[in-house]
């Protein structure tokens, strides 16, 4: 398997909000998000991980909010309603289940 | 959930080659790790993601070995026979399947 460069990698990503592949783990994967602008309210019944590679988010959840920056990760359990948004361009790294269904407000 | 500061966490780190919790992903986890010296080559039968959180690492498998630094990552794929090492303190974080059993030379 080839190594793969995070920030490299980020440089390609066009399309916000649109996953980028960077390698299966079983059947859950890991891939790179460029954030910017808002998302659609949304959840899923598996577990999702955040990670900001570069820049800065907010998730909306249903009882609190987080900011987080280059470095800060959080875990959004399953069933939890979630928005996320970056107010300039924000690239997150996102480990979850392949082929997950979200489900939109 | 609270968020996680992946750096401060790996300051925490004492331990090497032990892994130091973050987040369960459904029966996926991340972790941190602490790599210094040289670790056991062993396989395992399911996938394992590595990403260079500070430092400089090498991973020998079957056919090639890799040196990865900060900010880069590799899939090691189940049932390949890999070794780790650092020559200096790195910190990796890795992302697999939970109570994975590993296999030994």
């Amino acid at each position: 398997m080839p190594k793969i460069n995070i920030l490299k990698e980020a440089e390609k990503i066009k399309k916000p909000y649109t996953p980028y592949h960077l390698a299966n783990v079983d059947n859950y994967h890991v891939f790179l998000g460029l954030f910017e602008g808002d998302y659609k309210k949304h959840k899923h019944p598996y577990d999702e991980f955040f990670l900001v590679v570069s820049g800065e988010i907010e998730i909306e959840m249903d009882k609190e909010s987080v900011s987080l920056r280059q470095g800060e990760g959080i875990l959004v359990k399953k069933n939890t309603w979630h928005k996320s948004q970056a107010k300039d361009k924000a690239v997150v790294m996102l480990f979850e289940k392949l082929g997950m269904q979200s489900e939109f407000v």
